[in-house]
């Protein structure tokens, strides 16, 4: 299934070009009351969820996908995870370029680690990138990401297909500067998240996709998941050899060569294999 | 009023060495549905809740602090913010201990700006510290925490006392090593927050409070708030420079000097003027 997320709160199943509002399936969440859970309702429960989806479907009315405002697929991810440098040329390209190292030593990923996003920071395609610095550089980075599906620490690489809940593609957003990525990556709206959640059925083999973003139309970035540093289970190994992961959880797998800068006024696509396009408008944050 | 959560999600007023229970207080708090809200429901709705918790504590029944067993005062913070090398002389030690610095450069808080830790990773003391990298140096590090009570973004510090909820105190326990801080301080346990939140109308004045931390009763650690590089509105102004601030986000404001390792079957007593007394034991995390 193609789950995603649209308008005020509504869910749908994308088929073609076309929505099909299943927003009736949230009725099998579970009522929640403080203290709240620290997972997505959702993607904890979407096996449940999907059953739904399954009976409601056939009278499920469509839109066009064009016409509706896409939100991030997964509401409440517990945390959102980034990996670091994790395409050889992006390394090589980052350690070349003073206006992406900021004089700051670019170890590799192994070294480095993988860093936190803020949740504060997730927007789905239609909502749009907010630009709060716009005297520094912001870049754009197209990712493949890993939505996890069920609670683990320690898990083993052979395992961790297992924990996957589905992919989707992401923008890691960026502000270039001496800040550590924890704080540079979540400015408000600085990770988008869409244009739904592709569940581990519908994906053949999320390790080998092609994906592309263009900026206005100009190509910038072309590259194949198959060219990850640490692949998606060893990224996974990693994360919950430091944390256990919850369902929603996002691990944003990290970005190829080509990043470069966006402004107000400008217009993202990312087409990924397997998963879909979005198209970002980036605007100046209110201030 | 001195809030906080103990036992099976229990509410409590601490006065003194006994702790009230005023749970029925969470009658007031909204219902919630998917998707879930991004803030913490309890400080969302602070002015609410101290209301009630003022009609019902003549009949509140008290029980002794020493028995109760203290969870995390914010259940669901959006984000945990920490501010690094934020006193003067933990700076120093930080660049010339080697098991520290792990040959990572240690720069000013100014230019490292703020790092992130995992929402997965926050206890209370009562939960204790679980150690999952024995092999490594894991250390206390003692520390005011500012709970965020009103949404803002660009906050100027002159206004960013209006923002405050209240204090609390924490450990930002730390696994060193090559990793940037938002992974090595994300460890599940490593986030402790306690033994209450103090509401900012009890607080005379959280910019020079005397705090202590001792291992085994062997002391560590002892500082005064006034030492803060980046004070407390500073700390608002800058964080919120990145990103909106919602009720109930935690700011870890730093550590001092003193910083050192703890191993399991160690007990961590902090102290501080004005918050209160944690006890956190500290094992070995289940494998």
């Amino acid at each position: 299934m193609r789950i995603c997320r649209f308008n005020a709160n509504r869910l749908g199943i994308i088929q073609g070009d076309q929505v099909f509002d299943v927003t009736g399936a949230l009725a099998v969440l579970p009522a929640s009351s403080y203290p709240l859970p620290r997972h997505d309702l959702l993607i904890a429960n979407l096996d449940q969820v999907r059953a739904h989806i399954e009976k409601i479907m056939p009278s499920a009315v469509p839109v066009p996908l064009q016409r509706v405002n896409l939100l991030s697929p997964v509401a409440n991810p517990g945390k959102i995870i980034g990996a670091p440098v994790n395409y050889r040329k992006h390394l090589e390209e980052a350690r070349s370029d003073a206006g992406i190292h900021h004089n700051n030593q670019v170890l590799e990923i192994q070294k480095i680690g993988l860093f936190l996003k803020a949740n504060s920071s997730l927007v789905g395609a239609g909502e749009g990138i907010a630009i709060r610095h716009p005297q520094r550089r912001n870049d754009h980075e197209a990712e493949l990401v890993v939505v996890i599906g069920k609670t683990g620490a320690n898990i083993d690489r052979k395992d961790a297909w297992k924990h996957i809940a589905g992919y989707s593609s992401g923008l890691d957003m960026t502000t270039r500067g001496p800040e550590e990525r924890s704080m540079r990556k979540s400015v408000d709206s600085f990770s988008v998240l869409g244009p739904c959640l592709v569940t581990v059925d519908e994906m053949a083999d999320a390790s080998s996709l092609d994906f592309s973003l263009t900026v206005n139309g100009e190509p910038r970035q072309k590259a194949n998941t198959r060219d990850l540093i640490i692949g998606i289970a060893e990224l996974i190994e990693f994360a919950s050899s430091f944390y256990t992961l919850h369902p929603g959880d996002l691990i944003y797998t990290g970005t190829p060569e080509g990043v470069g800068p966006v402004v107000p006024g400008d217009r993202i696509v990312t087409e990924f294999q397997g998963i879909g396009r979005i198209d970002v408008a980036v605007r100046l944050a209110a201030s």
